[in-house]
């Protein structure tokens, strides 16, 4: 247990912020928080191993929408487990998703998030370290 | 964040009430709990997109049994998520419980209740509000 | 390879009596066709460990219905799969149909059929003969 | 069984749009046989619920690629069945696919499609016409 | 909820077996945790329908290893749910794992052993007492 | 299409072998039918990329248990899709069975056989050749 797993979560709204770090963190699950997706494909980029999932909102501040952010994660990692979290843009899931990816339907509890995490990485095969 | 999210949970024996409802709080849902089916075919009916799941013991002290109450409640919303809770009647399932359910075998644990609930919301689509 | 296995088909209208049969015949599997439920709830309860697989219209000219039948059915033989074929009636699945059965909507496809029974007995328990 | 169910099957290659047509047509399906994901679109466009499932080709001789042609049929029918049918472009599935779709690698044997179809086809909701 | 349910956790590493304890007792579930194979299988041979699931390091420090306990519980109860959890031994999974288990990758989150647990245990069959 | 697929079949009852090999060759499968375990484990280790799924029975002649043949074939392929056919050994497939694996139920229909093995193809990652 001494390695430790990291979480990348893109959201630009400090509630939903707080609500899945604090959550995910009770789960056992370290994250780290962007608010853009430029961020976070800077971060998946600099270290395609280190993340073992990705949560992200769909409508964000810069020029990267969520459904880019993980098209760019599955480009560098085939398996990585991907949960969208959204209201306004779920309709466009069944033709901007990822396959094996979850929608998260804005408002939702915190369980959800814990347990959609858990079942994707659960699922997915042993990362190559 | 803001629209609170209701789930339906019938149940006449008050100790399983209190483990339900406070796993579920855990979790973040905010349940209604009503000790008849009439009770909860009444709510359901007066606020059919209102309540995004519902978790019903089998034998209630009305006419109604949970069988009853799931039926009406997917006659009212098709994709309903529905969760039975019930230890005598469990070999009933196969030919009385509805199509995508989950059975929940007491005594359970706490934690089984949140993961099955989460598990059928997270697949659900959006509600149509 | 020796001993038979046999398929019940309940249906009234025979184009798609021919039509099931045929498929069904042509994948390697036996069928026994009645067109009506109560003959098919008298075959199943003469002989409830001979049939593996019940596929069922849901109008049909007796009293009983469809979802009646694989009720039946499954109180006969918990594991029995079951997959129903309609038109009209699709719309009362989520709250009439039995768990894990198959809803096949008219028109289908003979491979449809195929696949359907095909899927649902290979993940069946053995028959208890 | 009297409403044709037709099934749009992309691909420029015309020794696969022969065994393809070859493999759907034994199984009871009806195709239409375009080699351009402009045609294809044009179809869907003009039809939107004629067509219940959508098979295709990857790298396409016009402008859009198969990748191209799913997203646009999701758009229009947010249900509607997807099977990709690759060989060199099978490592881009898990970023370019869309959710709940199957990749057939080439070569494959005529079973594969005609169980890829029968299977997604038989989970689908009923068709809106 | 007056019956306890037992699970049985098979881990020779203090530190895991206090991080699972904790995550399945916080979860509501009661265990006996043991450091051998020769224990785990004593104990499920003495009582069968005790326990309700399985958690099992594969490298441990007796003649048996986590395959061979998951094993005998499946002799012993075919419904038995079986979850690993390791590091080293994660590529074995796919020769030498039982039907319908899960791996856990080392190192794990506390949410993850939760969710595996439930489900499974949700999906298993009611327990014959 | 222009490379041949080929399919194990490990089974030492003729009539069998002939069921199984026209249902998979009507199917468009290319199989290689092999009598003993031994036989089949000298195949696989030949040319462990030449294969795509492994068919096989569970008492066989030599040495070498279906469990065995499956298990190795495993180890040189942890993707490879696995269908075990018995009737007598069923009862061992919980304990003795690989992850992901389908087990057919003898007497089974040809259809029974072209539906596994086509299901678990399609799931499986391309070869890498």
């Amino acid at each position: 247990m001494c390695t430790a797993q990291y979480y990348i979560v893109v959201e630009d709204d400090s509630l939903i912020q707080d609500l899945v770090d604090a959550a995910l963190a009770e789960g056992g699950f370290e994250n780290e928080i962007v608010a853009s997706g430029e961020k976070a494909v800077a971060l998946l980029q600099g270290a395609p191993t280190k993340y073992r999932a990705l949560l992200t909102d769909i409508n964000l501040k810069g020029q990267l929408t969520g459904w880019d952010v993980a098209k760019r994660a599955r480009e560098l990692n085939p398996e990585m487990p991907v949960i969208y979290m959204t209201g306004a843009a779920a309709d466009e899931w069944p033709s901007h998703g990822v396959p094996n990816s979850i929608l998260l339907n804005k408002p939702f509890a915190p369980a959800q998030v814990v347990t959609a995490v858990s079942q994707l990485i659960n699922q997915a095969p042993p990362p190559k370290e």
